[in-house]
């Protein structure tokens, strides 16, 4: 990814390796500082997963990868490093597979840092084709909608809903996008804004509510991510993007997932099945330190919502752009 | 209104007259404090309407009202107390009709408390009628959901969407009511839950986005206020009232719009005709004096968004319930 304003900056990645050190982009520090962390130990990277200073599942399986590579190339006991690192995000799929993987090549005898970087490689070229796929559909003139952050800094470059506005920009197709500001977190905001304007894609920060409004006035197309993909097309995702869904529906705007394959959950019959994390209403009840809800008042906090299948109109996949009706195809 | 958490508090006003003092509750300062201010000239008020001491268009025009009290009282030049009130905030109606109102009734050598706290008393009475009419809609057992503030604090009292909720409650119905936050200004979760913590009305705060996922899950009406209601029923609201609208019509939720009479604007053909107001940016990329979005991203602050009459099952009026189709009668 672009970073430095306007698109003129050095191209990075959430996470990578150099001279034998992890380095990261620093995402607590975003948008107002680009501050990079660098990691020499694989206690470090734990740290730095556990902490959130990398997040969104693909860079923290990059992450995991290279702390594996880090505790390999300092000869430390692997098993207990992969038991350490696992535990960092208990309910990260990426982390899991991505220190399993690494342990396996490792004990295959794959040089470490040919392996972590091979890994994070190819989390960056589904992103690609994503990008190509999905930049088929994006005509210049077209005005976009997205949420959250599904762009590079949560797939170690390029992003999933993102890489499509990336390519068509690259491809010098003139576009808009509206970001939806994504409470309680704010990650569209921070960091979704942020990655726009670094490569200089014109955009404007709208907040949650004002969705419809602006869908009304006229959106081509709504790209979305995906944090799992039921076996029938229901789709969970950061709060909000049913309601997006639905809008998008209702004014007969294209509303797109894109997503790599390893989102699909085969086992996972129905949107029913996904079960929807609860996160602290802290998040939503105070801005730092500071209480911006009534005392005696709670909150509910819920991290996903999970949108049906009639709503999609296609997902962009690394395979190509598969209607709800062909999932099957993919197994 | 009762303030003092759990409904065992005492029964105040926004705004109202007491021993030649106009006193308010200063709205800038909820939920975390109550603090009433007292105002004894019709500077005072003018300068507390302009800084949102006092908000929402019916407590504006009660305080305006009182300010124009204040002025006879003191035997100020009245036209000037009525330019100068006028001027607080240039676009609420409420504040003209109010101040001109007045300015007719000390004319006619009305007593000066006695007009004020009249005009102060119809804007109750509409809500408490407003109440009851919607009260019949609840039954116990029902899940609600609002949005912004149409509360007690906008209305002198007993508030519009709230309207029908207090009624339900103090006639010992269980309700719970689902209130999302509103950025960007937060009104819902600073005022919305406050006064509902404060009449002990079991409720949650929610993120705007999430309002989808709790319809999905089961929402038995939403009740909102509006702003300017068109001839055709196509009305204006805080933004994020007409995604609410469109979702829960494809849920099948009843969706009901509480105001008074007055709100229809027989001037106005359709929503098409309703000119949104766009707020400063920083309202959504500010918090405080501290920036939270990029520096190079800009941000859209529309104020209100237009719901289309075929999303409204009834408005909720002081003089009964009325479905889009009957507003004729009206007139």
């Amino acid at each position: 990814m672009k970073v430095g304003v306007g698109g003129n900056g050095k191209d990075i990645r959430a996470v990578w390796f150099e001279n034998g050190v992890v380095r990261m982009i620093d995402q607590r520090r975003l948008p107002n500082d680009l501050t990079i962390a660098d990691l020499r130990t694989y206690e470090e990277v734990a740290s730095a997963i556990r902490i959130m200073t990398v997040r969104g599942a693909p860079s923290i399986g990059a992450a995991a990868a290279y702390g594996m590579c880090l505790a390999a190339l300092r000869e430390e006991n692997i098993e207990k490093a992969a038991k350490l690192i696992k535990s960092a995000r208990p309910t990260a799929n990426d982390l899991f597979y991505a220190v399993d993987h690494m342990l396996s090549e490792l004990k295959n005898g794959t040089d470490p840092v040919k392996a972590a970087d091979g890994y994070a490689q190819i989390t960056v070229d589904k992103c690609v084709k994503i990008g190509e796929y999905g930049n088929s559909l994006i005509r210049s003139g077209d005005i976009l909608m997205t949420h959250c952050n599904a762009g590079a800094l949560a797939t170690v470059d390029v992003g999933t809903a993102l890489a499509p506005m990336r390519k068509a920009w690259s491809d010098e197709k003139n576009i808009f996008v509206y970001v939806s500001e994504t409470r309680p977190r704010l990650q569209g905001m921070q960091l979704t804004a942020w990655e726009l304007s670094q490569e200089g894609i014109p955009h404007a920060i709208i907040a949650d509510g004002a969705s419809g409004h602006f869908m009304k006035k006229g959106v081509s197309m709504v790209i979305v991510g995906a944090d799992r993909i039921a076996a029938n097309g229901d789709f969970a995702n950061k709060i909000g993007t049913y309601g997006k869904a639905v809008i998008a529906h209702e004014l007969g705007i294209p509303f797109y997932v894109a997503a790599p394959v390893s989102t699909f959950d085969f086992g996972t019959a129905t949107g029913d099945d996904i079960i929807i994390e609860d996160r602290p209403e802290e998040e939503i009840t105070m801005i730092g330190s500071m209480r911006i809800a009534p005392v005696s008042s709670r909150a509910l906090n819920p991290s996903f919502d999970v949108t049906p299948a009639r709503y999609v109109t296609s997902f962009i996949t690394e395979k190509g752009i598969l209607a709800p009706s062909e999932i099957e195809k993919m197994r």
